[in-house]
Formats: structure tokens, C-alpha cells, sequence
């Protein structure tokens, strides 16, 4: 069986491995349109801020390696710019010498990814860069290092931003952060925005918000509110969109944001092509509805279910929750489930509760901060987000698990969670939303 | 309605406080036959390695409390002698006059909780203590402190006796963990046993097994292996046995080691009896096998139940799993479900795995070690046990979550985990115990 992925970091890279454990005769090649494959693009803000030390460790596998080790032929800088899905051959172009060839494959696999949408304000800006591969970063570094960068504007409220605003800070950066409007990242629930500034504040980062660029000229930018000030460099982090546009006149379905539509079993519109990773439209686990869920849980389940399913073993997908969370300095902020503004499709009711997340009286407690929506039908929970110092990402895997089972809001109580002083309470955070929901 | 509440320890008072709210009317009344009520038991071991700096943070509620926020009566060194199920009345002993008196109930809730067993050949002795009370905690700080205790002779290999070890270190004293044989921390698989011992080796505590005491002259201990040593202290933590003297001629039934026997409704096999706490006799809750687990989450869970059920709003209770935890010093170490002794009576089988709790390219990533016990007929999982540096504690909670909804080994590659990488992996160690098991 002839097997081409496109795209090989972290859903591509995974699935060639995997199809290999599955099948041991697929004679399998892999085109990354970038010069990395398999690199850590999580780990990216980690490694700018110098929490990851070796800039190796990012890498967790060669065009090489994979040879060597898995018999998989990876190309690099080979962008596929056209799929025949009657034909089943798709066009590559070979950047390194400008040549374009065909190649047929029986099964197809999409994993082209998303890319970070950049402002057309900064256009041709020699300081302002995204920060989506270990181009970028190295990019990022290098700059930062050879222009003595001291002075950071980061754009944008999503993950990135903030990772970014966190791993410049510690990195001894002056940081300032702009949005366009009041809403920081959209995964958290509003109400903890409060929360969110004040960390902002108390980290001495510059907060702009209502507010936008305007223009930019060398270093100096005018931003929409009249204000200029100087940088030395920008971070772009303003979203994502899906690496789509090679499919265009493939017959591959793509939704309205250009995302590719797939069924339960990662298959997209066309005959033997699946697709995985950032760039598919999939589904809700305990609502059924369409999402799409640029994380990395997901891309790895697909891959492991892709691999099976070629090989005989064909079960479907269940759907996501979107589990999420993000370290923001000393504290966490996780959510899981639909969105706020989608929960406001439901006839919903809503549970918040603050409590320490371990004994009151040891050492270092904080309290922990937790909202639940759940249908007021059949009390089953839609959406949970968590802000706190200590245990937020137990708890969100906590409901997370909850969710998947179809537990109601009113189940929580009997979840017994492992008590002793430094880990929680005999009724702990999760338990109280259920004992206090009505 | 007169309710009668055996205990004000944790399962007492919680259930006091629960009726309070369920049953506005109730005449409720506590008898103590200790000095406290509502003490922190758990955190004692704390507060004795001074992390828990204010003794009063220990204490959640006193009788005057109670009296006054609640129109609870607790009578404290009052000790119940006697229980008549046909006369529903109480015979009460008055430690502080001396003077035995009786009470009625319409219904009696029993939670005498347990008391550390002592070893014969130390009785008498003024420097052997439990910890079981604040009481005992209070004599033991005195001790420390007027007698400039410098080394420890810690007895048993459990929860408590750990926890001292670990606390008593942090205060600065010498420690010795005696243990009649090799098998230190019970509710631990076996596996890890050298991973215990290393860290108990690398505090430089010391490790006496297969000895026990023989008999004690002052400060001279003689063990039975024929070795000599003097302490200043010694905890005695070899176990613990249910406060259940006062019910054998009750009518009561307790099992053959003395803990009440309880129905679904911790209904007690007499009419209008209920029982909570560590002296009772449940249930796990995925092999609904007979159990006694004498810890905090059931208590509560119960307390709640019963206050529920005397409001008219009777639910079955669904049973336990045991999910515990401990903290050792920088590592943790956690299971959930039955014993591994219990697990050989089943046709089981097992997964074992290791994995950074998060990614592996941050700093202070350390190996996590997962033990998990399923059936070979339904694959649904019996016990799992885990050993780490961090995370153990989310990981222990997330499969209490899976086994509380019947999910099998396989369903653990199903849960989605939250990920960043300071938090977990895209395959999380609880994935891929589903991904490997076969």
C-alpha cells in the first residue's frame, strides 16, 4: 500500500509512525512543505524563554532518523500545491530546486496544519514575526540576541500571546501586550478576567487594550487610538488559519473557514483521503456539534485511530472536548467543553464555587476559582473553566473524565478524589459543585 | 426528632452540621468521649513538622460553635458505655464527674472512628506515643520541646508512620522507621518498594526491617534481632482498630473485626441505627466486594448521604474506591481501587508504564511510574497504583473518575487530557496505559 501524508509535524510525523506499527509493508512518504518535520511547536514560547535549555530537544525526529528507524521517506521543503482525488496523485513542489513532479498514492492523509494570520499593517516589518515553527523561533532568537531586544509589543489574547508575554517577561523583556477589544483569551470563562489583569498587573506588563495598529515604521508604530511608541520587537499572535488553499479545486469538502471537513473516522469528502491535526473540521464529544480544535490530544488520537482503521481495526471517533489549559505565570487557567458563547445556545445554568485546592491550612493554599455550565434538562455538563495557582489542571482532567462518561453536574459529588493536606480536601472543589448545584 | 450523634471527630460533626441544614427542627446532640471535637486529624503529622504553623488552624469548630451558629449540643469527655436498640437509648459515662447517664434517640448515628493500636512491650513507657488525637499531637509537641528530642524511633509503615517520618525530618530530628518485615506501605504495589526505599535512603533516615520491639528500659529500646538503641521519642503507628467496644452486647452487628456492619444507606443492622466514618464496614464500589477504608472522603460522602436520607431523600450509596494519596517527601504516591492482595483473586492482568508527567524537554521532568490492575474477562480496571515527583495526584484522580464510570483499560486511550507542556504530554501516561494494554 502507497501512503503519502502531507505535512509532517505533529499530526503527520505521528500518523507515518503509527501506520508503521500497523503496517510494516506500507511504503509510506511524508511532504513537509517547511524545513523542520516533528518539531515541538508547543515547546516553542518555552525554548524563546529559556525554560527549555537545549534548542535539540525540540526535535524529536530526522528525515534521517525516520529513514533509518521506520523505513519513512520524508521530503522537506516539498509543498504539495494540488490533490487528483480521481487520479489519487497529488503535485508537489520542491522548493530547494524549483522543480514540480506528481506522485499516486492509495491512501492519502492530510495533515497540513494552520498557519498564523499576520496584519497586513505589519507587512514588510523587519521586527514583527509570528511565532508558529522553528523557523520563526530561530527567526525570534536571533533577532533578539543580535538586536539586544529589550522592549517586546506582543498582539493578540489567544495561548500564544500569552505564552509568549510570559516566557519575554522571563526572559527579562519589557512586554507590552495589545488587543483589539477587553476579551483575553476566549477559552476562559469571562468572569475571570478580573483575575487574568491582575496577574498582567502584578507582572508589570503594559496592557493595551480597545486598541490596534495602525502602521508601522521601522521600529516606530502608530496604533488606531493615535498613541506611538518604539519596539524592538513584535510577536504576532493575533490567530490561526487552516494551510487549506492546495485543496481548493481537489473536490475535497472544506467548511466556510477553510477547515477539512471529516466524518468519524478522519475521513474527508473524497475516497481514501483522511485528514488530522489543526486543519479538520471535527466534533463535539458530548454535544455532537461541529468544532474545530487546533490541540494537540486531538491530532494524536487521530493518528493512533487512522493507523488502526488502515489496518483493519475500524472504530469511530467519539469527538472532542477541547481540554485546555495554559500556565500564566504562577497561576493555570484550563477550560474544557464547548465555548462560552456557544453555551449560550442551551437553556444552561451555571455553578461557580472558589475554594482552596488542598488544606486550608498548609502552606501556600490558594483559592481556586471554578464555573460548570450544565443543561438544565438533563443537568449534563457543557462547559467547565478553572483559574487558580495549585491543582487547576487536576481539576479540568477531573471533569474532562466526568464529561466523556456523561456525568451530570449532580455526579460529581460521588467522585472520589484522593484526599490528604497537600493534595486537596475530603470534599474537594469538584465536589462541592456537585453538593452545591440546584 | 432527637438524633443522637456517637463522635465529633470528623464523621460526627460533619453529619451535625449536615442535618442542621436538611433538618432545621432536629434536636441534635454530640457526644465526645475525647478533649476535642473537629480536629484536623489528618493534618496532625503537619503541624508536628511545623508546616502547619497555627494550632488553632487545626480545629474547625468548637462545642461553643456548634451551640451557637448551629443549636448543636456536643458534650465533650462524654463517652457512650452502652447503646439499648430496643429502648433506643444511650448510656452515657461523664469522664469530667464521673456520673453515668442515659438518653433516647429517634435516631442514632454512629461514628466512633478508630483508635491506634499499641504495642505491648511499650506500655508504660513515657516517651511512646500515637498520633491519633490532638490530643496526642499536644503531648507529643510538649515532649519535643521539653525533652530536646533529637532522635525518633518510628514504629509501622503506613500513611501516619511516613507522614512522621517525612514531618519529623523536616523538623530536624534523627529518624529511625521500624517495620516487622519488608513490606512497607501496604496500599502501595510491591513494584515500587525499591523506589520507596531510595528516597527513604537518600534523607538519610534509617531503615530497621524484619525487627520489631522487644521490650524498652527508659530511653533503652531492645529489638528482637538482639540490636540496642536509645530515643528520645517514639510514635507508635502500627494500625488502627475500631472504637466499637461499647456496641458487643447492642444487637449491632459488627464483622469479625469489630467495624459496623452498614446496608447501602449506612443504616446499621438495627432499626433507625446509621454509621459512618473509619469504624464502619462498606463496599467498593466497581467489585462491590466487602471493605473498610478509613478515610476522609467516605465520612463526608456518608455524612452527606445520611442527612439526605433522615430529609426524606433516600439514595443508595454507590460505594468506595479508596483513593489515596501521600505525599513523601519531594515524591507522591497514590492508588485507587482494591489492594493488590485482593487483585489475586481475580484473573487480572497488568500494565505497567513510565512517562514525564509533562514534557520531557522542560526542566525538572522526572519519570512517573503507573501500575494498573484490570480484568482479563471486561477489561474494566481493578486497582492502579502510582509513584512520581508531580502529577501523581491528578493521574490517581482521573482513573478514580474512569473506574467510577465502569471504563475499561482500553477507554483510557479515550480521555482527553489537558495539555501545555508544563502539565502533561499529547499522549498522557493515562493514554498510553490504554494505547499499550493488551
Amino acid at each position: 500500500m502507497k501512503i503519502i501524508i502531507v505535512g509532517a509535524v505533529a499530526g503527520g510525523a505521528t500518523v507515518a509512525s503509527q501506520i508503521r506499527r500497523t503496517l510494516p509493508d506500507a511504503e509510506i512518504t511524508v511532504y513537509e512543505k517547511g524545513r523542520d518535520m516533528s518539531f515541538a511547536n508547543c515547546g516553542l514560547p518555552y525554548y524563546l524563554g529559556n525554560e527549555v535549555q537545549e534548542r535539540n530537544d525540540l526535535l524529536q525526529a530526522s528525515a534521517a532518523s525516520f529513514k533509518h528507524k521506520k523505513e519513512i521517506t520524508v521530503k522537506l521543503y516539498h509543498e504539495i500545491t494540488a490533490v487528483d482525488t480521481d487520479d489519487q496523485s497529488v503535485t508537489i513542489y520542491d522548493h530547494l530546486n524549483g522543480e514540480t513532479s506528481t506522485d499516486h498514492y492509495d491512501k492519502l492523509i492530510l495533515s497540513p496544519g494552520c498557519q498564523a494570520i499576520r496584519l497586513p499593517q505589519l507587512q514588510g516589518s523587519d521586527i514583527s514575526f509570528p511565532v508558529r515553527t522553528l523557523e520563526d523561533t530561530d527567526i525570534i532568537e536571533q533577532h533578539i540576541e543580535k538586536q539586544n531586544v529589550s522592549n517586546v509589543l506582543v498582539i493578540g489574547a489567544g495561548y500564544i500571546s500569552l505564552e509568549m508575554v510570559e516566557n519575554l517577561k522571563h526572559r527579562g523583556l519589557d512586554v507590552t501586550l495589545l488587543h483589539r477589544n477587553e476579551r483575553l483569551l476566549k477559552t476562559m470563562d469571562a468572569q475571570f478576567l478580573p483575575h487574568l489583569t491582575k496577574i498582567i498587573d502584578d507582572q508589570n506588563i503594559k496592557l493595551q487594550l480597545n486598541d490596534e495598529v495602525a502602521s508601522i515604521d521601522g521600529q516606530a508604530v502608530t496604533f488606531k487610538s493615535g498613541l506611538t511608541s518604539t519596539y524592538d520587537l513584535i510577536i504576532e499572535a493575533v490567530g490561526i488559519e487552516p494551510n487549506t488553499e492546495f485543496l481548493q479545486d481537489s473536490g475535497i469538502e472544506l467548511n466556510d473557514k477553510g477547515y477539512i471537513k471529516t466524518d468519524a473516522f478522519f475521513q474527508a469528502s473524497a475516497q481514501n483521503v483522511f485528514a488530522l491535526g489543526d486543519a479538520i473540521e471535527t466534533f463535539y464529544r458530548h454535544t455532537g456539534e461541529k468544532t474545530t480544535i487546533a490541540l494537540a490530544w486531538g491530532a494524536h488520537r487521530a493518528a493512533a485511530m487512522i493507523a488502526a482503521h488502515l489496518a483493519g481495526d475500524r472504530q469511530p471517533f467519539q469527538g472532542l472536548l477541547g481540554t485546555n489549559i495554559i500556565r500564566f505565570f504562577d497561576h493555570a487557567i484550563a477550560s474544557v467543553g464547548i465555548s462560552e458563547q456557544e453555551v449560550e445556545n442551551y437553556d444552561a445554568m451555571q455553578m461557580t464555587f472558589n475554594q482552596y485546592p488542598h488544606a486550608r491550612y498548609m502552606e501556600q493554599a490558594h483559592p481556586m476559582h471554578i464555573s460548570v455550565y450544565y443543561r438544565a434538562d438533563n443537568r449534563q455538563i457543557l462547559r467547565a473553566c478553572f483559574f487558580g495557582k495549585q491543582g487547576v489542571d487536576k481539576r479540568v482532567d477531573i471533569i474532562a473524565t466526568a464529561m466523556i462518561n456523561g456525568m451530570t453536574v449532580d455526579d460529581l459529588k460521588d467522585i472520589e478524589i484522593a484526599y490528604a493536606p497537600p493534595f486537596s480536601s475530603p470534599k474537594d472543589i469538584i465536589n462541592m459543585i456537585g453538593y452545591r448545584a440546584k
